[in-house]
């Protein structure tokens, strides 16, 4: 058994998504296109000893769930480490870093020899039976800008990417929860994820990403007053911005939100999926 | 349209491997497993008259006839100019990379509008009719330590990967030619790989893998006599080395080649596939 091991997980945007559900989790999921993001989580892996697995983000100690499962899958009680440059719970797929995170580092340090696609799909698996997300997880393993055609763990799904690259800008406005909004009914949402999808696919540029990303978050009917507001304020100045689902957050191709007057996080899509530091 | 772009593309050296043939080049590849690397190719598409594309690799006009079909299947002449920290003919899929690297500047300069599993695609079935190679392409795509299950390029094949990363040593003796041996009888080659690739998914780790390849360049009768000297060397040392599929070349992990006497070119796996610069 190794000492230690640290995975990077870039962060990771959902533009827009359809929910699909599934009785094995590891084949639900959803489909949509997002932003991986050079912003993203380190997650450290400690061996502990069995029954006392503890998990800390950013200094302080917390329960996340498909951390917790992923630890019992792989049977190796651990501290798990995570150092977060993109904030919990505002759309950036925290839980699904960390849950990926835990999953490379802790096959390492045990020595568990697991293959990637094995390792993400338990990771994709926790994160959906979890209800904390249901992309983010095969969006982070694959980096770029993942256009995710079938839902599902790597067994399962089929996933193509946009072929460029953008600085990023994001400015947060406080949190959304992903498992109520999941939990709510998501029939209209899954609509014009469905559209949005179509749009994408038939011309996969960054450009029409944002315009279906846009038009996505006003038809799911999830667009709060003061996201709404900032998106308009950076189309104003001729800008290209969207909401982040799920979280009360607003990110920007390029320099959007600065342009608009705002005061942004920048970083930009990140080229590669998680890995081993 | 743009002035120009410029892709990044790892090279890769393919530890064994088994031919696939079909009469769509986009189905047809191999099987097997390699290492993407951090020494590899620099790209630049510069849009030429119609008629008049070229193609230098460092510094020197020369026909390659894969990337020549990419530009002609994109409609996009150009002047394409590679930079190259790998030795071509040797087994590093340097006219992989530089077919791959051709579709994403290209798309890019000339606003195609394709997506990655497109671009990858065509540059695979570039290179598969052109015979000079089977599985690099969507190798380099892909990044990191990949295993091709499944043959043929993103809409045919299914990948997974080795979790883990090391530092690579290579020295090379000199060329061979892939379009040759490809050419040629291929069924105990083909064997050997398929039993390599069962010991690599059964147990999906860096040590497994280079025993895997070890054995198969032994059993597919295409050890040179410096090339068989040299892994010997390595493993006196208590290293671990095999050789490049196709070129007279030797990689080993860690310091396996400096260990044992040899001067060695040094990189590391690379842990993202072919990006955009």
């Amino acid at each position: 058994m190794r000492e230690e091991a640290t995975a990077f997980v870039p962060g990771h945007i959902t533009g827009f998504f359809s929910a699909h559900s599934a009785e094995d989790p590891t084949k639900a999921g959803s489909r949509g296109a997002g932003l991986t993001l050079t912003d993203g989580v380190d997650v450290t892996v400690t061996p502990a000893p069995e029954g006392e697995s503890t998990i800390v983000l950013d200094g302080e100690e917390l329960e996340i769930d498909p951390v917790r499962t992923v630890l019992e899958t792989l049977e190796t009680p651990a501290r798990v480490e995570a150092e977060s440059e993109i904030p919990l719970g505002s759309g950036f797929g925290v839980s699904g870093a960390m849950a990926l995170g835990t999953a490379l580092a802790a096959n390492r340090v045990f020595e568990r020899k697991l293959s990637r696609n094995e390792l993400v799909t338990i990771a994709h698996g926790a994160e959906v039976q979890a209800g904390t997300g249901l992309g983010d997880v095969v969006a982070q393993a694959h980096g770029g800008v993942p256009i995710r055609l079938e839902p599902g763990g790597p067994q399962e799904n089929k996933l193509d990417a946009i072929p460029e690259r953008a600085r990023v800008e994001y400015v947060s406005f406080g949190e959304l929860s992903t498992a109520d909004v999941l939990s709510g009914e998501t029939d209209q949402l899954s609509a014009a994820g469905k559209q949005a999808l179509s749009r994408v696919v038939e011309e996969p540029t960054l450009l029409s990403f944002m315009y279906a990303s846009r038009l996505f978050a006003r038809e799911a009917g999830l667009l709060t007053e003061q996201v709404a507001e900032t998106i308009n304020d950076v189309s104003e100045v001729g800008g290209q911005a969207s909401m982040a689902m799920l979280g009360e957050t607003v990110f920007a191709l390029g320099t959007g939100l600065s342009d608009a007057g705002y005061e942004p996080t920048v970083c930009a899509t990140h080229p590669a999926g998680a890995m081993l530091k």
